[in-house]
């Protein structure tokens, strides 16, 4: 029997985690591509197919992480006003910056310098919520990730749309524009229960039944939100959006730090997922997510950066260390969310919480090649007594070798290769110098 | 005026923080090195030495950093048993295979692997508790980087001493056999209050005081260990250690998660050190330190990473940056531990915790030239607003490009120049089979 044709066939893995329902994990084993998907796992499948090469010894398999929520464009406020009371963060910082320099450019700029990161340390789908997504589209259809995007919807002028409604057209026109695209996956995004009034709410959420896509929102993030909400409606969050019916398996909530008891009973039987941002939530000091509880009550929860001004980086290895030490930590249980369980959050199921477990989020046959290899020939991560914990407690992002998306090679040898690094540190430099200008 | 002679000019540094009292910086600026102390710094000093010049472009400078507590050759059981409740790892895991295999060949090779880390990730001072500390000094003086090395004293036999009597008689041995070395520092460690008898604890005390070195132990880690040592003496920890005479300005407590109100001004008054270890504290579900009560109530407190077999790694700026983000999100407040005071725990007050304070932990003239040098000519550091948040937030220890030692040195383009990688894999491999032997 002759040998069958492959694209790129990943040989000599020493560990590959598939992540898929039963856990699956193959030794020494081969992963074999082909029309950017995985066509065959497992020992000895070199020996049946002939194809690009790359020997993988001394790495470990998992499949390309999920970042269920930033805001990627604000790499270039990474940092900016960090430290300070939450108010003057925002209204110093933060708002000044946005209101006069947000515009396609920076969102360009910003997501480039963001998807380089993201690249480099595994990330290889983003869902995004911020303006101009249509540059964010732009970065992705050139640099070959995959991003679910949103437009910021809020009740006040936004740097893309003067009212909510212009910015509910735009999500329509940007849907339109990239049904059907693997790469550019449109969602609608209404900020959150207290910047959206119940009326705006309604609308996005009657456009993504309309074109099934993520809806896409903020909800339950700080104490100050929950009351706010409760003042308005009468109705914690969680509650006030159920009443007014904008629930269900395609929405995907960012933060949730405050649902109540009933609230998670809520978010389980409507099947709304959760994007968890543990580090946003603790540098902002908004709290921490009842994330242990949310999962046993069968929530699927992912993982999120948030925006790098309020982080400040894109490592989800980073992320979902920090998810499983803090929640053990504060449950006072070692055995809260494993280390298992913490990859299972950037990998399966992130890929629930935006609807594409049929596509991504696993190392199965059929699914997109969306593959992260990390070195593990390095003394910070021998020995090896289990490939799970050593990602999730000993490794960083910057332990990721090699990225696939689609089959395509994207991070090779720790090199990001289509991005240049000198020219995004000189627009990193010209953003800078403007911002800087702001507060002379 | 001719040139003065000096041994390493690093040059053309973007930012040095030098961490001294007044957080004194220089923007591209030099430090100049002589026998292995750093004798000038400043804008356009290179220009007045001649020696071995490295350029720095693209890089900050901090001191070396300092890890506070941690236990080295637990690398070899690094992630061995990792996410069992606590029971189940000490008695099924980590207590059989250090009963099994702790040795003189055990810590040599297990703190070589740590050393590495250390040094790849910016650490220059570590302070250690375990056992076969002449074998972590033995390493120490072939690699070159600074250690305070106590050996673990229990009531109980342990793998180097049948009695505490002997843990202590060998401390005095090493003592005498160390004083006066830069770089293997004697200290003397008494376990923990309740695995060591009040005899034993005043005994290893009077050893501090005679040979004035540090008292290194832990101290509130658990709940479990404040019930034990309130049911045995009818105090709480701190309280009891104080009632024996044992607490003073050279006491290193070790994670002090518990402290009460009273107890923290005990720490205050008597000038105990804490060596904070939160990521430890959350992985083995000890609980959360009141850091921001202790260092409001002036109370020095350094970071530490603890063994890597309850941590995972040995990266100081990952600690620093989980300690800042920890307390905000727990405090509810986003001033809480800023990314200065973060940075002051791995170095400032890192050295006043083990009293080196005249030696180490800031880059000022008259000063061991322990220097780390962190590249920033990376995405995922720009832009730069600020170079503390950055280093806190946005980077890890594997951006550290260049470290030096007592002006020697040891880290060079992210090389660990004195201990070989594929030896150490080895070593790492060779443990793990032996530990892998004893759950078959
Ligand atoms: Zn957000
Ligand atoms: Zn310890």
């Amino acid at each position: 029997m002759g040998l069958k044709k492959a694209d790129i066939i990943l040989t000599d893995i020493d560990y590959i985690l598939t992540m898929d329902k039963d856990l699956t994990e193959y030794k020494n084993a081969d992963i074999v591509i082909k029309d950017g998907k995985i066509v065959d796992i497992g020992e000895g499948k070199k020996n049946e197919y002939y194809g690009k090469t790359i020997v993988c010894r001394n790495k470990i398999a998992i499949p390309g992480m999920i970042n269920t929520h930033t805001h990627a464009a604000m790499t270039l406020l990474r940092g900016y006003g960090s430290d300070n009371p939450l108010k003057v963060w925002l209204e110093e910082y933060i708002w000044p910056a946005e209101g006069k320099f947000v515009s396609y450019e920076f969102v360009r700029d910003g997501t480039e310098i963001a998807v380089y990161e993201m690249l480099r340390t595994g990330t290889t789908t983003f869902v995004d919520m911020y303006f101009y997504e249509n540059a964010v589209a732009d970065v992705i259809k050139k640099v070959g990730i995959r991003g679910v995007l949103s437009t910021g919807i809020l009740d006040f002028p936004t740097p893309g749309a003067k009212t909510p409604d212009e910015g509910i057209q735009k999500t329509v026109d940007f849907i339109e524009e990239y049904k059907n695209n693997a790469f550019v996956i449109p969602a609608i995004g209404p900020h959150a229960p207290y910047t959206c009034s119940p009326d705006t709410l309604k609308k996005a959420y009657s456009v993504a039944e309309k074109y099934d896509v993520v809806y896409h929102i903020h909800i339950a993030e700080t104490e100050f939100e929950v009351k706010t909400v409760k003042e308005k409606y009468g109705k914690t969050p969680v509650e006030h959006l159920d009443s007014i019916g904008v629930l269900s398996e395609r929405t995907l909530a960012a933060h949730m730090v405050y649902p109540s008891e009933n609230e998670i009973d809520i978010l389980s039987e409507k099947g709304v997922k959760v994007a968890h941002c543990p580090e946003s939530n603790l540098k902002l000091a908004s709290g921490i997510a009842p994330v242990p509880d949310m999962i046993q009550k069968g929530v699927t929860v992912g993982i999120g950066t948030d925006g790098t001004a309020s982080n400040d980086n894109l490592d989800i290895i980073g992320e979902i260390s920090t998810a499983a030490k803090l929640h053990k930590g504060f449950k006072k249980d070692p055995t809260v969310l494993n280390a298992k369980e913490a990859l299972l959050m950037a990998t399966r199921w992130g890929a629930q919480a935006i609807r594409m477990e049929d596509k991504i989020g696993t190392i199965e046959k059929g699914k997109f090649a969306d593959i992260v290899l990390i070195d593990i020939k390095d003394p910070h991560l021998n020995p090896l007594y289990d490939p799970y914990t050593q990602i999730v407690y000993s490794s960083t992002g910057f332990d990721v070798d090699t990225v696939l998306v689609g089959g395509e090679i994207k991070v090779l040898n720790k090199e990001v290769i289509p991005l240049d690094k000198d020219y995004l540190l000189d627009k990193a430099r010209y953003w800078k110098e403007k911002v800087d200008q702001i507060r002379k």
